[in-house]
């Protein structure tokens, strides 16, 4: 069987399940299955998260559609959402990092001012890495670390039935941006909505929201939204036991994505619950908690948070419409498939 | 300028001072620059040490003249043999992978099972990681972390003038192998020396060598070989500041090597000294102390321990010839060049 047949899920499960990895262990909280691995404490009693992610070229990027300062900027911006999923800090950042010999230097020198730039802004440094040479298509595989208090670790498996759903932001900018790109090009897909190019080439990772959020302690379940509503979502409720219900009329979804949605003549709804690379938070929170989180989240970042939905009992994902009609969500990306 | 005319070293020296990458920090014991980042202690007072090692197909590996357990292995054996170059023990390793659609199952489960077998080995977990789809080349790119005590810390940049140098094991072999394999295709050059193919394919980090070798607190500076004496030896002095000279006729080389050469009609000491890929260890000890840390090494791993030069003032590093003829070493691997 080939891993497009299988998907990126059930391959994952599978290695998980036959070399018997662990999911906890001494020195090791947690192990394979989260946004970040979690290891014990530090010298100043916080948990040390680690979490790695790879770009490639044409997968990830196409160079007619970014510039290298931005390859940069968002190869770190990913790593960073999923120290933000966890309630963490950044610390450092590992950069490995293969580019063919023919590539230009100033071409590096870019894409290292944005790693650079986009660390700095969150608080992380460059503390080492790897460099090396390849025949084919770009990598940048990164290793991030960060910390995070004990009391204050968010994982995906604490969602509780009766939970309302949140999420900071808008869903599908980036989705759209993407389309827009891909349709027009870079110049043009600029001048018809910069807002949304800006969302999928340099994407904002939600550090400061989820500090903000766990700071409250009312955090039962988090993570970031790097697949899409439609794909994260349904993990978070595996690895919690439980079911969700999102009312369809509650996703935020911006005037941008509407203006575009209506341009390329697409559903801007159906985009911004299976759109990827938004790298907004997930949260739930009781329901008796929710205004308290969304207030100190929004006047410590000025960043909405929306509550979208609620997790009920048992294993289905579903999307409500206000008239009562329920479906399926749609599934995002998902590698090899 | 293309990074074939500037090539790795150059690159990643450019790097660090365009960002200003931190040398240390609050936290950050030792930055980019060694063959690990070192971080702050841990809870139990132990330095944190990660190091990131990819392996991409076509430049480190080939299909046809390597298995998947292999590859798995190898990806494994060489960020260990990193975390034994600063004498320390690995902990917990991160495989971020990146794998065409269209490759089969059963191929990733044997890289899974090579990858956890040699962790395993050497006291090392998967505590994590990243699955990619890619459009060409296959991506390997670990991260590994490990611990060492503060006192155990062994760096590059402590060699002193008049230190002798050793290396663990015999230099070469690893070349030798690869010469073989290219030229002979896998089965044959098995037949021809299984002894070299292993050690082109399945390295042993010298773990239990390091870690017999720092307990005695009689090593100033160490590394791994990873891209050849040549390349690496020179890069051991200029983190020092120091020169070196290598007596040709006492570089271990092995009869299978020389066997080997004699075959291919090349020359068995130049691809000892230039060779890469042997993940020996290189370390400096001060003369009174060399045969203490070579009989502790070999008492407790039976692993060979040879002193094959001196560190000498200056900035040269010259391989000298019983009758005194002196001259470069020739340099190993480096990538983009």
């Amino acid at each position: 069987m080939k891993l497009s047949e299988i998907g990126e899920e059930a391959l994952i499960e599978r290695i998980i399940k036959a070399n018997n990895l662990p999911k906890s262990a001494p020195g090791l909280v947690l192990g394979a299955g989260d946004d970040c691995a979690v290891l014990s404490q530090d010298e100043h009693g916080m948990f040390v998260l680690l979490t790695t992610d790879m770009l490639t070229e044409e997968i990830d990027f196409r160079l007619d559609l970014i510039s290298p300062y931005q390859i940069g900027w968002k190869s770190v911006a990913v790593n960073l959402s999923d120290i933000a999923a966890m309630g963490g800090e950044p610390t450092w950042t590992f950069p490995s990092l293969g580019f063919r010999p023919d590539t230009e230097i100033e071409f590096v020198d870019e894409i290292f001012r944005g790693m650079t730039e986009c660390a700095a802004r969150y608080g992380s440094q460059i503390a080492g890495g790897d460099m090396n040479s390849v025949v084919g298509e770009m990598i940048l595989s990164l290793t991030q670390l960060g910390k995070v208090e004990p009391e204050f670790l968010a994982l995906r498996s604490n969602a509780r039935i009766g939970d309302r759903i949140l999420v900071t932001g808008q869903l599908g900018d980036s989705r759209g941006g993407l389309e827009l790109l891909l349709k027009y090009g870079l110049d043009e897909a600029n001048r018809l909505s910069a807002p949304l190019v800006k969302a999928h080439l340099m994407p904002v990772p939600r550090i400061l929201e989820a500090r903000a959020a766990v700071s409250t302690e009312f955090v039962n379940a988090m993570m970031d939204l790097s697949d899409g509503l439609g794909s994260d979502l349904p993990k978070l409720c595996k690895a919690s036991r439980v079911g969700a219900l999102i009312y369809s009329d509650k996703i935020p979804v911006s005037p941008d994505l509407r203006a575009a949605a209506a341009q390329l003549g697409l559903d801007a709804l159906e985009h911004a619950a299976s759109g990827g690379e938004d790298f907004e938070l997930l949260m739930t929170v009781r329901p008796e908690h929710v205004d308290k989180v969304i207030e100190v989240v929004h006047s410590k970042t000025s960043t909405m948070v929306s509550e979208i939905g609620e997790i009920i009992e048992g294993s289905e994902v579903e999307l409500i419409s206000p008239q009562g009609d329920k479906h399926k969500l749609s599934i995002g990306w998902q590698h090899f498939i």
